[in-house]
């Protein structure tokens, strides 16, 4: 099968490196030393420097865009898109981007299909250099319900999914995709950046600091034009989520304020509890 | 040299595990089977059920009990401590600690050193099983300035850090080491228990989740006895962690909520670079 990949980032590298050795794995990306590098590491069987002649020659397309570009991608392209294209889509926010394509499906009829996914996985890294078919494997990956889809793109992507060594592949709608990335993906990462924000002291921090200071802050190493399109395209549901975090904390401070040993104990109990049941359904799924 | 150990947990475990190919290592320690255990692993060279023997045939002596238990431990045993015993001891906050012993020290003369220092160290796990050299080893370690500690104390208590493997030693006051500590780790442990309990979908979260997330709630697995401990005797500088915390989350969910895309970048790339100054002044270290 002929594979492209539009964008050849840290998602589209490792997509191409997780199924390049069963395809054809091409890649169009708007930088010419990306595309030398990826060709170079045999990464990819081909490169594209012209979107004319990338759309021409591939079948099955993921595209690896901000969401916001995806939205001028199709506006830019959708004339020269073949017929019977499969789009696979990979970006983190699912309702919006979905709003939006429908209202410019409606100024022109289409002969393609869109597949919207996500694999849940990716590194506080950028750059085809740093993709790695390890951010994958045994890793989560959702495709969003959506009627409009053939299902034997559904299926092509669901056994693709699976090549590129997933773990649990979940078919959910997009609104419950993106609360829960709201909650899973973005609000941890505005708890990072709040926490590496709120530091102030004038002294040395790597000295005072254990795996825990470590782990929370990791991801703070921010790729921010793409947190900023999946912050303010999620904006409802991650406002939600932020809320019901703060009410927690809030919780957390009252009890030691008030010196409130019985509450705070009931606090933790709750999180251990909650905790080692996320850890268990993790292990029953490996 | 004879050194002894009171309370074979975690850390307890890990000191004797890091000094007893140097030094001869006995344990103190409630419960048998601990000591038994730590025998027959040859973590330590010698057990002890009875605190008077104990106290009598070790001169320097590792003090591994939770803060509030060390008030109990010198209440009780006060009378029965040899001249010139060393002991150190290494739980997670001081200040309030300090005091509370200072107060005791009132009612009677006492003729031994205590030098207070934090291994910077520690596992989301409890006991001697647990116990790893590997936590030590890199790692931080704080010594507390105390006029009232004599120099070879604090020297010898400096080379045990290095032989136990700490890659940083700092010498710094009770008041800066609870502040610093608020907010490198009973902060961090307030986020994790929050974020795990703002959680109230009913889906199968282990198949949503990437790296992140694992990252920020592995320390959920908590220790309830000993952070309890924590959070209430170092409450002030905690509160005000907690409060510096929530203004920056808050400063995050208004850019969001007003689509503040300036500002939201603006803080990205704050934190970005701070973050990235911590991994600069972590890498020179090591």
């Amino acid at each position: 099968m002929k594979l492209g990949i539009i964008g050849l980032g840290l998602i589209g590298g490792t997509i191409a490196k997780s199924l390049n050795s069963k395809h054809i794995v091409s890649a169009y990306d708007i930088s010419k030393d990306t595309l030398t590098y990826a060709l170079e590491n045999k990464i990819i069987h081909q490169a594209y420097d012209n979107i004319s002649n990338f759309l021409k020659d591939n079948d099955v397309i993921y595209l690896c865009l901000y969401p916001e570009m995806i939205i001028d991608f199709f506006k830019s392209n959708k004339s020269i898109i073949k017929n019977d294209t499969l789009f696979i889509e990979i970006s983190g926010i699912k309702t919006n981007l979905i709003e939006k394509l429908e209202k410019l499906e409606k100024l022109e009829i289409k002969n393609f299909d869109i597949v919207f996914t996500h694999p849940i996985a990716g590194r506080e890294l950028v750059g085809v250099k740093n993709s790695d078919k390890n951010i994958f494997f045994n890793g989560n990956y959702a495709i969003i319900e959506n009627k409009k889809n053939k299902q034997n793109n559904i299926d092509l992507t669901y056994k693709l999914a699976k090549e590129m060594g997933f773990k649990n592949i979940s078919i959910i709608s997009a609104q419950l995709h993106d609360e829960l990335l709201a909650y899973t993906s973005q609000l941890t990462h505005i708890i990072s950046l709040s926490l590496v924000n709120s530091y102030k002291e004038n002294v040395n921090l790597s000295h005072f600091t254990g795996d825990s200071y470590r782990d929370l802050t990791r991801i703070a190493n921010i790729n921010i034009d793409l947190w900023m399109d999946l912050f303010v395209n999620n904006k409802d549901f991650l406002l939600s989520k932020i809320t019901d975090f703060q009410n927690h904390i809030e919780q957390f401070k009252s009890a030691i304020s008030c010196n409130d040993k019985v509450k705070l104990a009931e606090l933790m109990n709750q999180a251990k509890n909650l905790h080692n049941k996320f850890l268990e359904e993790s292990r029953n799924e490996s």
